[in-house]
């Protein structure tokens, strides 16, 4: 601050800023009219956002895409030249732009990912967690968010069937996976903390040949390496086979590698398997072996009577990813780590910073909880699910999983009656309804590998033409040997069957004469 | 879906559902009355929020936090029993109850912390993301968030000056930081992604002992231990002394370590301090070693013509961190990481998922960035810094910047020219005033080792006194030899000179009598 900076001691001493003072010394005198400046765009935004961006986003006459291509939307959005400013009125079109460009993930029609909908109460908690803005590292700064992660995660873990444990809410599935490989390890070499990797046994992963990428996304950051990842065939319907996984852990430890963790899955995300966790749990138990279930996507059944029996077994995991923005709709990203360990986050991850975790304060400081994350300041990710879960009772939000459900048990025994389309999996255990659709031209024809290779061409074709007219979103993908297929998600409970009609008919309009 | 789900496709089909059909199936014909009280709610609590929380945030009369103590709180802010719902008034109640006893970090009396402010165009980005609610994986489903963090991160690449390379938003700078050090492992030995850290050579980071404890933190999570992190000798106002560095990588290959990064600091936690850049950059260089900046906190001098000379040499770095939450007022969390090197991002963290970064779109999928990520589901942050670069250029946000530096260097030049506060550096780099209040009852005595030790009581003491009067927030830590001195932080460029004087005769008043 020695020199560069505006003003001196004499210029500023006193009644504050002279007017012949640098421009920044200047700028106290406005900024009150600034900031009421700033003031109007954000209500007129905020208003914009309600009046015309929700409706937009849920209406069924709305599209649910507004595509234009990459190179022409970058020309719309630009930034000026030397980051010079823009006019306020300019700021409420570009809003308005981002709005009708912006893909309608809470439309009813929108069925292209993991999540979707839109759940009023936790949007509440979301718009007031940023105009609160805080860090949820300790209770001094963030003293009702730290109370409601508490309470929280005592609900949650009663849902799980843990008699006790911690919990952190994290940015993403992929990261909530990422500390369970973190704590396993731990756990098995408390040492890696301080040490690292290199002199301690070759470590291993198993998951199912359907698990999630994040853990090998996981096992790379975390020095493991991709190919310590050992994968688990699955049955027809994409579970693990728990005596394949005890096979390969066996087959591991016979190579001198030692098993780490065991994800388990629950909601694949192609096929939306649950991988039978009681027989996992033996099998982990028996290995002494780290078990996670990977419920990022569907975790959500544990608030349903009819359906949390997809998770049995789940109490005697060690830990569990459950995101709350799948399925019963919660804004992203509102992320569950729990674990049935106590203090093992704190001690995986503390890093006892003095500035910020001062043993010293006059209140009881086992209520910061910053030290148990990885990171240092924390989204406060806990006021989304607070409202929700308050407004609606876990017994609402458990109807609310049994209606989408519902939906997609519609749609697939909807599609196993016609004959143009084609169920993958005709016994899907969550709400993915996977398919591919044969348009008239390959129908009734001998099924050879060039006639499967036409059929995977459909899925991008029909995609683009339901992207360009906006009508519809669903994605596609190829799994091992099946081409290219559609894969419906159910995941608003804002949908009703004649959404599931719609999809049909919309694919038979789009498909027909291609 | 087998079993457990409601109806049957003889009940469902047809006119969907039946009355007498169990209540998640009715469900349907009551959502829309449920969702439109819902939307009557959120409308009720933004209008809370911004008519009621915004004044209550930001007026200087109002207090900047009503300390209640933890248990208390746990007791106000309850899930019911059984997760049962909450009636609608309640929950109104409730929200008044988050907004009163939340802390104010808008409030010009908040210098806890490195954030704190409002910057309303931001705010309103970070609403209208809550709201159109996407994820930033790819241009399919986040088609416009995608082409301005493209746009975002060419001008923040001219600011640093990096002609090449690329950039992602991260949760945090924690994050931010540990993206360096996985991209720093990668580019030094490839086949750690795959292979892992076990055949590899004894790994290093050296970092100032005044960086950010984010480093330990990332060395642990990425197995390499924390005790591979080095720590370089600072002079005494806390920048790494480059000859320090210098001897630190030589002796750690003397050991048979490859070091793999340097994390430079521009703005230290605590003292605000600004590493060398230039004569580090020669270091590295040196010794091949990937040089990272560390400028979550101070890399906002880069939008300032008079500050931005502290991160001279920048351009010559690898990587950089900066948080745009930090000193010009983004809401939580708005970080950045950018690196010089073009691909290196996917090339380290791609793990090629097939049903989310499918090739054959029918759109340019080079625009599809989530594959250059640790997480998969990303929350948009980008619209917070679009709004507000737009609003106000680059030029604008600069001589913020200069406001709170010059606000910083008038409060340390009237405490300079006290008798009762003594600084602890006189000539901070940063927005950081750090100082001891020396109350009557230890003035002009002999400063003995128990003299200090008492003053090292008095920061903690005024802390409770200033919460419970809820007038001021100002963190306290020790560092070093010094006992607990204050620490003031300037990030809010909404703060007048009147604030600083408020400081030093607030602090008087509740420490007068101790």
């Amino acid at each position: 601050m020695e020199n560069g900076s505006c003003g001196t001691k004499a210029e500023t001493n006193g009644n504050g800023c002279h007017s012949d003072l640098p421009v920044c010394c200047q700028s106290e005198h406005d900024y009150d009219e600034r900031f009421q400046e700033g003031l109007e765009f954000l209500k007129e935004a905020v208003d914009i956002c309600i009046n015309e961006g929700i409706p937009q986003g849920v209406n069924r006459d709305s599209k649910v895409v507004e595509f234009i291509d990459p190179a022409t939307m970058e020309s719309k959005f630009t930034i000026p030249q030397e980051g010079n400013s823009t006019a306020r009125n300019k700021l409420v079109t570009e809003l308005r732009d981002v709005i009708k460009y912006s893909v309608k993930t809470a439309h009813p029609h929108f069925f292209n990912q993991l999540f979707g909908g839109m759940e009023p109460y936790a949007l509440a908690g979301a718009i007031a967690t940023e105009i609160l803005n805080t860090s949820q590292y300790t209770f001094e700064v963030a003293p009702v968010f730290t109370v409601m992660e508490k309470a929280i995660f005592s609900e949650i873990r009663r849902l799980i069937g843990f008699k006790e444990g911690d919990g952190i809410f994290c940015p993403g599935g992929s990261v909530s996976n990422m500390y369970a490989i973190n704590l396993s390890r731990f756990k098995a070499f408390p040492d890696v903390k301080a040490k690292g990797m290199r002199n301690l046994p070759e470590m291993c992963i198993a998951t199912s040949e359907k698990g999630h990428y994040s853990v090998r996304k996981g096992a790379a950051l975390l020095g493991l390496g991709m190919d310590h990842v050992l994968k688990v065939k699955t049955d027809k319907r994409g579970r693990m086979i728990p005596e394949e996984l005890d096979a390969v852990l066996t087959a591991a430890k016979r190579k001198g590698m030692v098993p780490i963790l065991v994800n388990a899955t629950s909601g694949s995300t192609v096929q939306g398997a649950y991988d039978p966790l009681t027989p996992i749990a033996d099998v982990c138990q028996k290995h002494g072996v780290w078990m996670h279930v990977d419920a990022a996507w569907g975790g959500s059944v544990l608030l349903s009577d009819t359906q949390r029996y997809k998770m049995d077994g789940v109490d005697r995991a060690d830990s569990v990813t459950w995101n709350l923005h799948k399925m019963i709709g919660a804004p992203q990203q509102t992320s569950l780590f729990v674990t049935r360990h106590e203090n093992l986050l704190k001690e995986c991850h503390s890093a006892q910073a003095k500035y910020l975790f001062q043993q010293d304060k006059f209140y009881d400081v086992s209520y910061d909880t910053g030290d148990k994350s990885i990171q240092c300041g924390r989204k406060v990710d806990v006021l989304k699910a607070w409202f929700m879960w308050k407004a609606k009772g876990t017994k609402r939000m458990g109807l609310e999983v049994d209606h989408v459900f519902h939906c997609a048990k519609y749609l697939l025994e909807k599609l196993a009656l016609t004959e143009d389309f084609r169920l993958v999996n005709t016994q899907p255990e969550s709400t993915n309804v996977c398919f591919w659709y044969i348009p008239p031209r390959l129908q009734n024809q001998k099924e050879t590998s060039e006639w499967w290779e036409e059929v995977g061409k459909v899925a991008p074709e029909i995609k683009k033409h339901m992207v360009m007219k906006g009508s519809l979103l669903i994605g596609y993908q190829p799994e091992g040997n099946h081409p290219n297929f559609f894969r419906v998600v159910v995941s608003n409970f804002g949908v009703k069957l004649e959404d599931m009609d719609f999809i049909i008919e919309e694919i038979r309009r789009l498909g027909h004469d291609f």
